[in-house]
């Protein structure tokens, strides 16, 4: 086996433009050294992808790379921050030397198109897993915490729901293509990173959908002390659902089938006008679902009977 | 099974006292939100520890609680930083709340002690390991990185030397008493974070002992393009170690034993006697154990036979 310290020198060393990005120090000392900018806060958060658990196993090790970086990147785009550099470690059963090439390039190509650095990891044998630490910045007092929605606000989430789901089924069945859309939208999927940042100052609250739409409306709804009142029939389902799951599945699916990492926010309707128009700007429809209402609890869901608490571990 | 939710919620709230320590936003919502110091640079660290790999599985859960962040917060040493806040990825078999409970008093213990705040995680099922990120802070420009070490300069380490490895082996032999001085130095390291800090603008280079000294400073020297003459009658070793293991294997231990957490410095002959006053005063003790060198390579070490470089599965 190859040493640590020459797997992080072979496939994942220091970019060349770490320097122009805040970063004094990358991969290889003890630390990273980091300059953070004047008048932000940092954005902090840890998301770990375990093989079999929160991906097939063997799914391309650039999708694998892809989607461990997507998910921690989410957290970032809740927030409202802009991403600025992570950390990975990576537990690997063995070292083959194609998958680690493979899996380094979708890490990185990603870390590219997201203006990401990779400033420090840490490789260990184990079963597959990929734990990232992300960090992104906004300014101070701008972040979108889940706590602020208010009774009366809308409630819209970004782009479509349901398509991860449909396709982890596809996957399931044998699909391996991945130019199809649902399929991609579940192993590779896209994180909201522009359309958070866009939010700032219009939203009040913001999660990301990794759980699925109900449990993080509740997750959302919990920490504000609010209820909410969904409109079923306004979801914007992804394309090609309902043929891809039936009208019912397609439903089922959009509300609580998890791993589409879209933003679902709460905001005042005067923002609404202006917030539809930011996003439109960078091609993403906001979509309103419901209101933030006094009452605890979420209601206009007419097939909650049970199956929409289904546990993370559902993949 | 607890829910992700309820087990952070249960075991690893956010302190009270997080207010007070530039946390604007911790544990459970997208992200933690931090405000990090004017004037410093962000140290930033990931260290995973896995059961059988690095600790043993049958450890007391707050010895692995403890042991996983010390040897994070050992890197935020070696770069003189202030621990401000980490983060944890752990990875569990099962839940056993009793072992969890254990395991959060022995992290939040160390936590408290060096200072350091916890502002999130991740929860997710498989083999136990845990992944710790950390965050330190130094003034600008005064970290001490590997590659500044210069031909001329003392080599010194703090503390002692061996005790891990001696630990290690007693453990294997059935030893289960955290109270003996031996066993504590591998289940219980002791970050060198203040030392680490009075080494700042004394010390040209600094690196933990992780590893070993022979492979770190090993990796010292490579950063630094430098070699090094080793007195090895000089090594510190730890009390009770020629004991243990009798007169070669203490000295094998210590070269090449792993685990101590010590610190290893290059420094200016000038700067010497201020550091050795600086540690002093923390109870730290700095010994010269080698000269810097404009010759590549390690001399000085007359046991040179190959053990040396024992890999750091060895565990």
């Amino acid at each position: 086996m190859l040493s640590e310290f020459e797997l992080i020198a072979r496939h994942f060393a220091r970019s060349p433009r770490a320097e122009s990005h805040g970063v004094a120090l990358g991969v290889g000392d003890d630390c990273a050294l980091l300059t953070p900018s004047a008048g932000c806060q940092l954005a902090v958060s840890v998301d770990t992808s375990v093989a079999e658990v929160h991906f097939p196993a063997d799914a391309p090790a650039s999708a694998i790379g892809h989607r461990a970086l997507a998910v921690a990147l989410s957290d970032l785009a809740a927030m409202g921050a802009t991403p600025r550099w992570c950390l990975m470690a990576l537990s690997l059963p063995d070292v083959d030397d194609a998958w680690l090439a493979e899996f380094a390039a979708g890490f990185h190509a990603l870390c590219e198109q997201s203006g990401v650095t990779l400033v420090g990891g840490d490789v260990t044998r184990g079963e597959l897993a990929i734990s990232v630490t992300v960090h992104g910045e906004v300014p101070s007092g701008t972040a979108l915490a889940r706590d602020a929605a208010r009774p009366g606000e809308a409630l819209a989430v970004t782009g479509s729901l349901g398509g991860a789901n449909a396709g982890l089924k596809a996957w399931r069945a044998g699909e391996r293509d991945l130019t199809r859309p649902l399929l991609a939208r579940y192993l590779l999927p896209q994180p909201r990173l522009d359309a958070g940042q866009a939010l700032r100052g219009l939203a009040s609250a913001a999660i990301d959908l990794s759980d699925g739409l109900l449990p993080d409306l509740g997750h959302l709804c919990e920490a504000s002390g609010v209820g909410a009142d969904l409109d079923a029939a306004a979801l914007p389902l992804a394309d090609g659902l309902i043929k891809a799951l039936g009208e019912e599945g397609a439903h089922r699916a959009a509300l609580a089938g998890g791993d589409d990492y879209e933003l679902l926010v709460s905001l005042p309707l005067a923002a609404l006008e202006q917030a539809r128009a930011r996003l439109a700007e960078i091609g993403v429809v906001l979509t309103v679902i419901g209101t933030c209402s006094a009452t605890p609890g979420v209601r206009g869901v007419t097939t909650v009977d049970g199956w929409q608490h289904f546990p993370r571990g559902e993949t």
